[in-house]
């Protein structure tokens, strides 16, 4: 099926006299995928029938997405909803799409969307919203440290003008705090993205104004330089205790309150053992273990989440952190999801993708002006999943309490 | 296109006289997809042109992986390497698959591989490997706590053949440690799972564990019992201390040495730059965080890998977990990564997706006996992404150093 | 040697007619000790010969350090110095009185100030200076936290107003963070408390601001109540990484430059060693153990140091968080200690018990506008112990490697 | 006051011709107490009348405890008591000292005594006892470290011989976790030392287990050696995750079951208002502060614990870790304290000063084969300080939930 021409090419690639990426250029985007993956085939000894097949648009993904680009791979997408939510943007039943390779999950965020939905549906606020970015400064002495640190709270609205003359979108809120180890120093610039996620709005604002605050300091005889500019305070994706107080990204919390009659109908089971469940695992267990995730699995329902919507997948790891509250009330339980850390977006990146743009317009949360709509979806989606595992895990609980005391 | 009974079906799933999953037994699977997209394209009023093309298998899929299928989700596809390996079951070059939507993430873990591959290769080596789940049980009292803990300890031959006796593969190498707080009791179960990543597999025989230490222990008159099969302390995907220090998955190390020349040569900057890049941002930006991440980004390659190998999504919150060492030789550099929570496997989950499938092939790692082949694909591919990026906010460290005393 | 009526009330005291510290009204301070000591003498069957002397005042001691006074414990206390600080408000020589039954630590402190000041003395810094406070209040929904949450940040000058009426020293200068969880909120309310180290201060501030904002907000129609003045996200006498990150009580950090020749000389070892030393131990040990104390023992001298002041015990725990910087320079080792989290004070509490006054005004630290001068004093000793030990487990390496090449 | 022979000695310190410590060698203890005392005065400008008061054994506390010694700190001394221990060790009714300067801790405490006792007293056990030793050790490459950590598994034996040789009350029990990060390996050596605190004992014998390792690896060619004899795994004076997780010292549990008729009594507040201000304020007050205390105040009742009976005044730090429960039962409360790491002694270091001697002997627990006794007796007393606060602010909140409703 390959053309001879193509068939020359390939030659000079197991020669290793052209390179895989230079392809792209040599023959155009859909015959450099196919050569490339031509290539591996060969080499790897494997015929491959599957990673071939896709409809995205390459030329796109390869401007945006990818590099080296051989094909694409296909994850299983299904849904859960009708889900209530009553947001402050997000109002109304939504379907929301999954991907996931991880039976069962579906199943459990779609029955939890049931169940919350025949109770009122589900309470969900953003409570912050921001983007931070902080490099890592080193100077000549804590003394000079002292001087950056207060230079820059004088100089915020300097600062936030070179900052903020890299882009339309992102706008310099804050730097704060500004952390000091020794001689260096670590400022977390802090910024409103709009509808992107906006690492690397943040990431080509924060080194002009970088290279300002440097420039600035010279004139004052003050010796510093950017190490990088990723001093690891940001902190992106990894956890951190930093984000689970200070909160990046999205900050969401989600709330529901259930009555007893409709837990004993709905989920078979009681708000105290619910209440126990939660103390006992989320909350005793996740504190003995050193965890910063206080919940079941918050990650899974990210995941699956992220991965249909084009959001950035490492970012899932920030996504883990958060805190499950379970609390009997006087007719049945309080039980909410908090989390701190949901860095998403509803253009650029992962959204522009095909496949996920439509799962996000599926939501009514594809473009601009719809980024907080979505965070309030997540953080609904993840409370009608993290009730339906901590509902099926106190059904146990009461059963096997049950047994022991009926010997 | 539709026929016209699927029309009727429609009509019954609009009017809530049928659920989306039922269609599955009502019209099989092909069908009951397109139904599902069909339903939800007419309730969103949005019109779906990619997540319905898909060359999976989806009367598989259905059975293990997903629920309410409606489609697929493509995720960009591309590939570094090659990336030469000095395991003790990865040998030779490889060529890594890597599925993603951040662009430049593939360019840049490809620049690593090509770096480190002139220069000899990554050593690697699976320290560990393992898979936990930890239930949480309720005693009386602190008393009856201990007894269960040691209990437990000396009847541990007798539990493993109770655990095993649930599968093929799995072997209950350990139950430690054995954490109390108060009278609650979270026995931390050690399994080795073969090539599978194993969770399913452990929760069933831990399940059936617990039921017998309770069963027994209500021989001795002491009243114990399982509130949860998970008490969070296994700790599956959420950040936790006990699985950096205990590990999980595998437990990876990935190092490599960098002579000054090739240093300078390939990565254009010097040791020390690299040294000191990675102890102000790595280690120091990071304790001063409370991070648990003490590298740069293990997460986009763990995230980029997993996502190609059909690995879980959420468990690319473990994969954050570790640190990266870079130290300063007589002659250059030893670069370093440590990851002591990988869970992986190269059997069962999405590794039977058929995109997936093809990417493990690609590697030569799909099926049995691969798992720890896998694995050390895994160390060496992060290593290659870290020095890459570390490498090149090294370049920018000792330009802007030599610019600060240049003045 | 006791009076009559005096063993009448012993035998009222056996008997539990009375109660012990119903002594210090019946029949004074000084005879209620004796009397308390000689009652469980008698029940303890042990006779003491030390704890009934002291010199110290008891009345003063019994209004406002302790009560059941049975008479004082005495610790051994010696001096390290003299120690040069370079400090904005430290600045000379220093005999730093030192306190502990550690037997060796006064000595090695001891050189470690000798050779900081033989080599132009520690640069010291206070960076930050505050006490906080966070109760946390409950509201009915997480609509209403975010509510309350932004009603204290429109309100903070009235906020600040009442809270301020408590005090005549206290001043609130930022409400800050605010955390939500679920519908609790925690605002973390923080002060300047002048030299006191200030925890009572804050806490009648806060409760008088608690009342007020209860009250305003019933007017608005949102219930909400404080729960508890602490909801733990203070953080008081715990270690926790909101103050790692925030700062508490006075945040410091000293350094010094040492010469290659120095660390020959003084220190026989190299800077390279002490650079390593302090990576493998103070940076990657810590952090592969889940620790918050990046650093060899900040908790020997803040504890030795904190007995001999008159500092709250149980704050060594906050001063033990912090982290080493050990970092070759171009002709030597820049050595640093940052220490975010150490609560002292120079009046009120324990720094009025006559001999921990004495050591303080060895220091000239006792008093008003002293706290920022002893707060550089006690970052500046702590260099000087880190440095001795970090410095003698170098020589031990220095030698263990050599010995190792030398096979 | 002071001999002529005396004043010459003090006018050569002042010229700096003889140095403080060799004072000791040159008068005498006593005298050169007196001399140093005086020399930091006349340098101070500062008249001291009590520091110069003791009666401890100046010369037994300058072999042990103290170098440069130049008085005693006193530090006032209560108890609080009778306080009723249910414990293996522990039985009957105990009178607690406390020295502290913190006005209002001990009477606390002491009304938590009183509570307890009423109900029946504390259950506590010790569930785990042991003191750790972790080296950092360097090999070449991640194949060396991995055969190292093979070596000490298969040698225990043989290194426990060597380790043992060196203490006559020492056990080497485990060498476990082995934690590698790159080439360097973190060998945890756990030891039983019998009464004492230990730190010593298993630095001296560790150190002699690592010469040996060293030397039996060179044999086979593999090149290691000991970079430092704490490579912060142990994890000593400083807050860790391997110490709340695994222990270190003592890890004790005290318990108490409370009626509703004695909370209501005792305690003027119910079950519920417990159970929710230990949830709100020590599980997720610290969750959300990345805390690693999850309970109220045990740094301040270990902290006046250990200062009254001369443990190790930095080791408060890693007493500060543990987890509170509170949860309500059918017809009361479970309330229990669990601390992890709590090192302390009956014998050794500070426990022979005579104040601290004493306050161990009131407690029947100076000595030989007391120091479970008096770690019963510590968690017991941690146990009735922290229902004593926890129970004080769920009084306020019942008031304040109440006086919210009652609008």
């Amino acid at each position: 099926m390959m053309e001879k021409g193509n068939n020359e090419i390939l030659e000079k690639l197991l020669k290793k006299e052209i390179k895989p990426y230079q392809l792209d250029d040599l023959v155009g985007e859909k015959e450099a995928i196919e050569l490339r993956r031509k290539y591996i085939e060969k080499i790897s000894q494997v015929e491959t029938k599957h990673i071939g097949h896709y409809t995205i648009d390459e030329k796109e993904a390869m401007k945006k997405n990818i590099e080296n680009m051989i094909g694409a791979v296909q994850i299983p997408l299904g849904f859960a909803g009708p889900l209530k939510i009553n947001g402050k943007y997000a109002n109304g039943e939504f379907y929301v799409p999954l991907a996931t390779t991880e039976g069962a999950l579906v199943a459990s965020v779609n029955r939890g969307c049931s169940i919350v939905t025949k109770c009122g549906g589900v309470t969900v606020r953003v409570i912050d919203d921001k983007m931070t970015r902080a490099p890592v400064i080193k100077t000549e002495s804590v003394i000079d440290a002292v001087k950056l640190k207060e230079w820059i709270k004088e100089n915020f609205q300097r600062i936030k003008e070179v900052a903020e003359s890299t882009t339309r979108h992102g706008k310099l809120i804050d730097i704060n705090p500004i952390l000091i180890v020794g001689r260096y120093v670590y400022p977390r610039f802090v910024y409103k993205t709009g509808d992107a996620m906006g690492m690397n709005m943040v990431t080509i604002a924060t080194e002009k104004a970088c290279n300002f605050i440097e420039e600035e300091l010279k004139k004052e005889n003050i010796n510093i330089h950017t190490v990088a500019l990723s001093g690891n305070a940001c902190v992106d994706k990894k956890p951190a205790g930093i984000n689970l107080i200070e909160g990046r990204g999205k900050s969401i919390i989600a709330e529901v309150f259930l009555k007893e009659e409709e837990i004993k109908k709905y989920l078979k089971t009681t708000s105290k053992a619910i209440e126990q469940v939660n103390m006992y695992k989320n909350l005793i267990g996740s504190a003995i273990s050193n965890s910063m995730g206080f919940n079941a699995h918050y990650a899974n329902i990210i995941g699956a989440l992220f991965l249909a919507t084009g959001q950035d997948e490492a970012h899932i790891v920030e996504g883990s952190l958060g805190i499950t509250v379970a609390e009997c009330t006087e007719d049945g339980v309080y039980f909410s999801v908090t989390l701190p850390d949901v860095p998403v977006g509803t253009v650029g990146g992962g959204t522009r993708v095909e496949t996920q743009k439509e799962c996000l317009e599926l939501l009514g949360c594809h473009g601009g002006d719809k980024a907080l709509k979505f965070a309030e979806i997540v953080g609904a989606t993840v409370l009608a999943g993290e009730l339906s595992l901590i509902g099926a895990l106190s059904v146990g609980h009461l059963a096997r309490a049950h047994a022991q005391l009926g010997r």
